[in-house]
C-alpha cells in the first residue's frame, strides 16, 4: 500500500510576486463584507512588509509572536480572538516563518473544527476543510509551506496536526523577502532543511520520488552553503519546497526526533535544535555532519553547548521518551530493528553531550 | 507578473500502486448509479491490463486509438458516445501514453463544456470544470499527466486546449505498467523529455523554479539513458513529471516548435518529431545534441530520413507557417529578436535537411 498524498495545488514563485497577493485574494473575496485574516510575525510590525499587506475593508492583520514555538493554548486563543471579532475569514494568509506559518495552518483548520488543538494532534483526526489558507514564507527550510502538518506543544507532547487539510492552498514564494533574515535565523532554518533531506535520502523509507525531491533539495544546500551564487536566496527558497516534498514518502530520522525532546523540554527552537543535535549525529549520518561542519565554518555558526549539564534526571528521561516515540522517524532511520539499535541508553548518552 | 499557477494535486507513486486504484475511484463514486469511464488505448485491448482495471456495474471501457495523434473531431466523436450512452460520468480515467492521456483530458473538459473541442483550442479558453480524471501513465516522457493542456490536431492547426482545468485531478505513477512498452516506442517518448529539458534550461524564460525540476529530469534522464540502472522506470517517470513542472515557468523550443510542423503536415507523432528534428538542431543545442546522439547509439536507434523530399512547395510552407506560429517557444529559444534570428527562409532551410 502506498500512500496516496495531497500537495500544495497553487504556486507563485519569483521575486516580487508578493505583489500579486492582492489579486489572488481578490478571487476569494466574494462579498463585500468577506474579510482576510493576516496571520503576521510580530517581528514585522511597523516594518515595511506589513506595510505592504494587501488589507482592504474589514481584513484583520493579527501579529503572532513566536518567541516560543507554537503551543496548542495560543492556537485555542487566537482562534477565539478570530471567532468573537467575525466569525469565518474568506481566508488566512501566514506570513513568516515556520513557526508563523504553522499557526496560520492550525488556525485555519481550528476555525472550522470544534473543541481544542490538542484534540487533533496525530494524524488525520481532523474531519472539516480548513479555511482556505495561504502561505507567504519569509524564512527558508521548514518545509512548513509545504507540508501536511503544523506542529504544535500541547500539554502532553509536542505532535503535529497531520491531515490533507492541513495543507496550504496556495503558496506564495518570493525569494526577496527573505532577504532581511538575521544569518543566524536564516542559517539554522536552510539547515532544517539539509538536515532533513539527509536524513530522507538515507533513511529506510525512500523511493525514486522522495530520492528525486531530495538529491535536488540537497544539492541546493551545497549550491546556498558552500558556494557563492548571486540568486541564493530562490535556490533555497527551492531547496525548502524541494526538501518538504521529498518526505511525501520518505520520513526525518535521528536528529529530528532528538531536536523534538530538545524542543520539548527545553524550549529549543526546531532549526537550532536539528543543528545542536546533528553535531552529534556522526555515527548515524557521517557525510553529513561532516558537510554540515563545513557549512557552520563558512558562516561562522558556533552552536550553544552544555544545554543538558545539569539538568535534573527526570527532565532528561522525558527528552528522551519525547525523542524516542517518533517511532517513524526511528524507523525510517534504522530499519524495523531501530529499538534494539537506539536504546533507551544511548539516546540519553547523545542528550548528555549536547 | 507572474503566472499563479495549479498543480496536479493528488499523487500515487510506486510499483504495484495502480492496485489502488479501485479504492482511489471509491471516493468519486457516491451513487450506485456513478460510472467511471476508462479512456484506454486500444493497444491494451485483451492484454492483461485491461484485466487489471478496477470495473464495476455501469462502468464503460472506453478503447482509443492512438495511430494518428489525437484530432479535434475524435475527441467530439468519444464526448457524443459517452453523453449518449450515460450522462456524465463520475470519473474519467486516461490509462496509456501521451496521446491517450490527452484523450482522456479533452473529453473529460469537452464533457461540461458546450461546443466543439477545436473551439477551446488557444489558452484560457475553457469555462467549465471537467469532469474528475486521473492519468495512469503507461509511457514516461511527455509529461501529459501534469501538464494544463491537451495537445489536439484540429481543422486549422495543432495546438493544446490549455486551461488550469484540463490538469488532471490525480495521477497514479506505477513503474510497473511502463515495462511493456516497444523499445522504440520507449526511446522517443522519453526524449521528448529530454529535449524539453534541454529546451527549458537553455530558455530565455527560466527562472529557480523551473532550473531546478529541469536539472533533475535531465540528470534523470541521462542516468536512464546514459547508465544501467534496475530502477530506469522509476527515474523515467519521475524524469517525465520533473519535466513537465520545468514548463510551469519556462518553455520548450525550436526542436517543439519544428516537431509542431512535422506531425500537422506529416501526421507524424510528437516524440519520433522531436527526435527528427532535434538532430538538427546542433548550432541551437550543441551539447543537447552531442548527448542525444550518444543516447541514440547507445540504444541503437536509427531515425527515418529524407521525410520532406518530393513535399509540394505549398506543404513545406505550411510546416514553417505551423512552426513559427508557436511564438512563446521561438521567444523562449532565441529572446525577443527571434524573428530576425529565425527567419522563414532558416525554418525552411532545416526541413529540407529533415
Amino acid at each position: 500500500m502506498y500512500r496516496n498524498f495531497r500537495i500544495v495545488p497553487n504556486i507563485i514563485f519569483g521575486r516580487g510576486c508578493f505583489n500579486q497577493l492582492d489579486q489572488i485574494l481578490d478571487k476569494r473575496r466574494t462579498s463585500q463584507n468577506d474579510r482576510v485574516m493576516f496571520v503576521l510575525d510580530e517581528v514585522f510590525k511597523g516594518r515595511p512588509l506589513e506595510g505592504r499587506l494587501p488589507v482592504r475593508g474589514r481584513d484583520m492583520i493579527l501579529h503572532v509572536n513566536v518567541d516560543d514555538e507554537p503551543k496548542t493554548s495560543y492556537i485555542d486563543e487566537l482562534t477565539a480572538r478570530i471567532k468573537d471579532a467575525s466569525g469565518l475569514p474568506a481566508a488566512v494568509v501566514g506570513i513568516g516563518g515556520g513557526s508563523a506559518m504553522d499557526i496560520a495552518k492550525a488556525v485555519s483548520l481550528m476555525l472550522t473544527n470544534p473543541g481544542s488543538s490538542a484534540d487533533y494532534q496525530g494524524w488525520d483526526l481532523i474531519e472539516n476543510p480548513a479555511v482556505y489558507h495561504i502561505a507567504v514564507p519569509t524564512l527558508s527550510g521548514t518545509g512548513a509551506e509545504v507540508s501536511r502538518t503544523a506542529i504544535l506543544t500541547g500539554p502532553e507532547k509536542k505532535l503535529g496536526i497531520n491531515s490533507d487539510y492541513t495543507l496550504y492552498d496556495q503558496m506564495v514564494l518570493d525569494p526577496e523577502l527573505v532577504a532581511g533574515a538575521p544569518k543566524e535565523q536564516w542559517f539554522y532554518t536552510g539547515m532544517d532543511c539539509y538536515i532533513h533531506d539527509v536524513e530522507s535520502l538515507q533513511g529506510t523509507y525512500i523511493n525514486e520520488f522522495s530520492r528525486a525531491f531530495g538529491e535536488k533539495s540537497l544539492e541546493l544546500c551545497h549550491q546556498v552553503f558552500l558556494e557563492d551564487h548571486e540568486d541564493h536566496a530562490d535556490k533555497l527558497m527551492m531547496a525548502s519546497y524541494f526538501g518538504g516534498m521529498s518526505i511525501a514518502y520518505s520520513q526525518v530520522g535521528a536528529c529530528h526526533a532528538l531536536s523534538y525532546g530538545l524542543s520539548y523540554v527545553l524550549g529549543i527552537h526546531h532549526g537550532i535544535g536539528c543543528c545542536i543535535a546533528f553535531d552529534y549525529l556522526d555515527e548515524i549520518y557521517p557525510e553529513g555532519v561532516e558537510t554540515f561542519r563545513k557549512m557552520m565554518d563558512r558562516h561562522q555558526i558556533t552552536l550553544p553547548r552544555d544545554l543538558t549539564r545539569g539538568l535534573p534526571e527526570e527532565k532528561m528521561e522525558l527528552m528522551v521518551t519525547t525523542a524516542l516515540n517518533l517511532v517513524p522517524l526511528w524507523e525510517n532511520c534504522l530499519g524495523p530493528d531501530w529499538q534494539n539499535l537506539m536504546t533507551r541508553d544511548r539516546a540519553m548518552d547523545l542528550y548528555k553531550k549536547m
